[in-house]
């Protein structure tokens, strides 16, 4: 069993901010992240897959498959995009790096099932490089 | 003459538009960076500062001089917020590296001057770790 | 179940020595780092904590209070400081990555535990980019 | 318990290529990879071993000890060659990432067994950075 | 006058040799890189060029562009190739990084010279993290 | 005309002092610099020389020299020491990024010199990924 990951990239904006709240609330709970107007990061997105490698191939998943999923299911969507208008999830949700993940592993998920005998094991989602978050499909 | 250079960073929203074009236009030119809910980077910023080392300190300038002066005049007036909109240098020229850049030089230029006997020599802005655009002050 | 992880950095002065040993055990063992005089690294603190994002912020734990635990309780003791003289766990231990790790380990369990329903996972103490040691509070 | 982690880098080349299949199959299945005069790559290897770190010296392993093994097992063999033709592994299986981190693991474990009374719990390889596999010896 | 850099990644194999010499000579100038069955590398070209933004656009370059015409010129050409046997310039000259670069501004030059009001004023190519040349056009 | 830059690193303690000042002033002046116990740094070491190409072999210059060359004059005399109390040059003066990369220069300007037809034209020094001064031998 040999866990083999993945990495992309992808540039968005977004804001924390809850309407139940008033302003002030926001601003003590969320900070300079509660500006409506928004700001953004380079967000990196690292996808774990585990599985043994093939004995033909030597491949635990075709790596280019495996970017091709990561892009349509996860970076077309997300990037160069404001996260809070432009992707369901986070309509009524926080799109904190948190939130990024589990959003992200959700795409993920069903795509990787259908199609390889490999499972998805790990999302990573840095919003700097001094944070990120990690979800392994856990309640 | 020693060059002395300090990094920091910003996170901040932006977007591409000319509203003396047409959408179509807009897009045509500025692709994705067209899309008007903004999207955003992981800005680096480097200062570089030019002077020969005070035979009693060491130092070209102070690093922590350097840095105030760098958060007080370009990451507290950049960071977390929307170029476009909270930035008056992007209210009428496009927000891209190369005018991030200038706008960083000019706001810290008038501040070194006055404050030290190093002079500014270069800014430098990383829009991503791929793209990265370098102003000298230089018609 | 998330987990949330958050870097900061401390530069320190250290050396290895154990006085029950003679000057040439002392270098047979530990080598350079057997230099009296001290030397230092630029260490990188990666913490890890884990829990469920609340609903209404997206958060596991508020990063801004994770940051400020951070600092006060590691990055504060330790930063320009010779870690052997200045910090008490290692004035009868030797201050290796290892030590360093579980160090830091018990200073920010308590405070993490006091106040956060999130708990801490994991602590990565990066000396150079080359060497880390990671401790997740388990005998 | 305390993971410790070391990192050594090394150059080769490699080509994907299945005997069995065509030149059509091999370029289907594996690309550009199918390039039989071989590309190459900086590879990262990272090796973990835990254990408790000796009262005496804080010491999981030796670091010095550990680079020697790395270097002398699986960097000395692999870097600066090709390792379709000269790592016999790779004779009759694609030199994946998948199956080189597999391959460092199966080298370093006897050395790290007979040698030490931590244990060898990790073995990532990066191809690129943006690429890695990560075997822990299990089937 | 803006410098303006961009960034792109090609994983490539070679060898050094000279023909005219013995294997013991070639051995003994090139080292490890003699070995004729190739090693490799990934290899990163920043390419720069300088210009006055555009009043209207904000760009030097249109940077999209840029990278088409990088990889046309370059990294199609380079990547997942042997550079002794399938790049043209090095059927007689050894591929050092030195060269890399100076093959890589003459491929450039001309695609950038007749596209843009902008002028190429820089390649840089890095073999590792650790190793680099630079070439600006000047003899 | 092509530079080739080389990187190495070295771990060593410092502290800022003025033996003329008070403690007071001291403190002032450096801050937690002027710990006396020392703080460390991993540093990095960038070697930039010029020259052209040797139509043979490639080189501007043999970069398993210019490592030997490094490790020599610099690395082996910084690497795990005090810069304060174990390297002649900062008997007298601090030992700033600005004050270790000129020094680097010297060491290395006289090693080069007879041993190259390349030039050296720049070093640079890292004291943390934030923080670098570079020194081209001009006054």
């Amino acid at each position: 069993m040999v866990e083999l990951t993945r990495r992309a990239t992808f540039s968005a904006s977004h804001f924390y901010w809850n309407n139940a709240w008033s302003t002030e609330q926001n601003e003590k709970v969320f900070g300079r992240c509660a500006n409506r107007n928004g700001h953004g990061h380079n967000y990196t997105l690292e996808v774990t897959v585990a599985g043994t490698p093939d004995p033909v191939t030597g491949f635990v998943v075709d790596l280019k498959w495996l970017k091709d999923v990561m892009e349509r299911e996860v970076v077309d969507v997300f990037d160069h995009r404001h996260l809070n208008f432009e992707v369901p999830e986070f309509a009524k949700i926080v799109p904190t790096t948190e939130n990024i993940a589990i959003a992200a592993w959700k795409r993920l998920e069903d795509a990787l099932a259908h199609a390889s005998t490999a499972r998805l094991t790990k999302v990573r989602v840095y919003e700097t490089p001094e944070i990120f978050a990690e979800y392994r499909g856990e309640a």
